[in-house]
């Protein structure tokens, strides 16, 4: 158990007024405990009190021994997984984690008809928002790394490049620079840049294309994700326009970064940008998402988050234009928030580019 | 809308006493709809009442399109997604997805006292379990690719191979023979295949080490996966008795196979066979899984898994021993239950093979 962090999760509880929680999600069992398990389908379930005694209940699979800070209690495939920890839960408002499978809430519901579940992700949500001095120097190293990558990978296109070769590439040069793994890598051209969330597939590079890369990788279990946006061949005049656009107010709210802004206003910034030039309606997401442990993690970037920035914050700019059956473009870096403003732990360039 | 499955899942609800329910499993939502969404931590759920009346949940990202059979009900960032749905659902029992995200079910909560969630994964599942023609192709086809790209992963266990790059020749592999993406496939060397759930890291292969690839991925929607232990240029008379113990294990679970059996008993059958050989307590997981639009679904292939095989089910059967400190061996199969036994759909020999 990293006690510091664990203090500052019981604080948050007790502010919460929650005395007890059960924590599942990998990533925050790992910011808490130091151990990193994937359960699939299986039960991991951290069950912490409001005196910060904390019992991990997980299938004996995982193969996790109990020690003195942390007793284990370990079901087998077949058993029920949740008998254990319905029987330590005491009654009442019971906070638990936003990821943790409606099966085993209903089953802990059905064994104990005296809990209340309410959310309870909240605690340590709030503790790894705010990163540490390790957890800060991890964030950096990754989008090192990332800018590195992100220049090999523009490199590669070329007169027929596949967007799903693209992606394998970025894949096999994180592995070089010290990956936990492969993923799916955002590889778009043309028009399927215009589906923010298009996966690379076999579509072959046409000159006049936009190329997405929206690339991203945890190292040392910490992500980077950065994405730019360039042009095979040539550029049209609206791409041109929508652009410089987009990068304008990439650079707008990233101007705006400092303690006690709030994160709605980061979103209103870009947004209005986006507004003014013409292309509201085709700006279909929020400005970004926290980055951590999780590739996605709290805080939102969005119009409804109303909370203000602390320092070691990290979280990404990244504002997008989306044209059905055209292009798109998106923009985006990773910034941790400083005392006085903010580090932009992506320096890969942002000027317009034309390859090839 | 698949109206064919999505009947059968009418009448499973139907038989469970469930008026309606929430899908919202990626897999589930796909095999009904069609529609492949990834919803991350966003909210995807498909509603069902026992009319058989549709009626689809999803942030507004997701770029879904309402239809005459499938009305969409689109929520965006930063506005509560359940809202909506909350406002659709009838007082009393609702099945829930055993993969809903707490979070929402939580907040369903919080909107309606008047609901009763219960476990609601079982219609689809029970649909699911047994493919259906189509089905069933697809299936032979993505396990006849893993027969090739084990050999050739076979092939490259040489001086100096590592795992991590083993695992990424795999996903290249795969990507060649038309996989939908890249995924973590475990490959293990000698005391790292003492952990079951170990993915492939720098290890550097020796003399003598036992190599295990659980290699596994989605080939238009549908997965494969396999898992074969080779030695390297060396096996200790140890390692033979543990290989040639699980590999009877393996057919002897296999030799079972016929409609009417009970899951379990293929269990009890392998783990009897491990027993008998003095390994018992280094089996120490389950025999197997379902494996379909989700490479683990049901049914549970365990000891307490008391349901009988039906022609269309597909799973793995996996038998493993697991030595810490010292090696482990796993060989698994995926069979298809017919009307009179099973197809085995990797052909892949399991003869023990020392390679180098």
């Amino acid at each position: 158990m990293n006690r510091e962090r664990l203090d500052r999760v019981v604080a948050n509880m007790k502010a919460e007024g929650l005395e007890q929680i059960v924590v599942s999600a990998t990533a925050s069992v790992y910011y808490l405990t130091g151990l990193w398990v994937e359960p699939f389908e299986r039960m991991l379930a951290l069950y912490l009190d409001g005196d910060g005694k904390a019992t991990l209940f997980a299938n004996e699979i995982f193969g996790i021994s109990s020690t003195p800070e942390l007793p284990v209690v370990a079901h087998r495939d077949g058993e029920d997984p949740v008998r254990d920890l319905a029987a330590v839960v005491r009654p009442g408002r019971l906070g638990i984690d936003k990821f943790y499978y409606s099966k085993f809430l209903i089953g802990l519901m059905e064994h104990r008809a005296d809990i209340q579940p309410v959310q309870g992700s909240g605690p340590v949500d709030l503790a790894r928002k705010c990163k540490d001095a390790r957890e800060r120097e991890a964030m950096r190293r990754s989008s090192r790394i990332n800018d590195q990558v992100v220049a090999a990978a523009i490199a590669l296109v070329k007169e027929g490049a596949r967007e799903n070769e693209l992606a394998a590439a970025v894949n096999k040069l994180y592995l070089q620079h010290g990956a936990d793994g492969e993923g799916p890598q955002l590889v778009c051209f043309g028009a399927n840049g215009a589906d923010p969330h298009h996966t690379g597939d076999g579509t072959v590079l046409k000159k006049g294309d936009s190329v997405i890369f929206d690339i991203f990788t945890p190292i040392d279990r910490y992500w980077c994700d950065m994405t730019r946006t360039v042009f095979y061949q040539s550029v049209s005049e609206k791409q041109r326009r929508v652009y410089e656009l987009v990068r304008r107010a990439n650079e707008a709210a990233i101007a705006k970064v400092r303690p006690g802004v709030l994160l709605s206003e980061l979103d209103r910034t870009a947004r209005g940008v986006i507004e003014a030039g013409g292309y509201g309606p085709y700006f279909t997401h929020r400005l970004g998402h926290g980055c951590g442990i999780e590739c996605h993690e709290p805080p939102d970037v969005s119009n409804a988050s109303d909370t203000p920035l602390e320092p070691g914050m990290v979280f990404s700019i990244e504002p997008g234009i989306y044209l059905p059956g055209e292009f798109g473009v998106r923009i985006e870096d990773l910034v941790m928030v400083t005392e006085s403003g903010c580090e932009v732990l992506n320096a890969y360039p942002k000027d317009l580019t034309v390859v090839g």
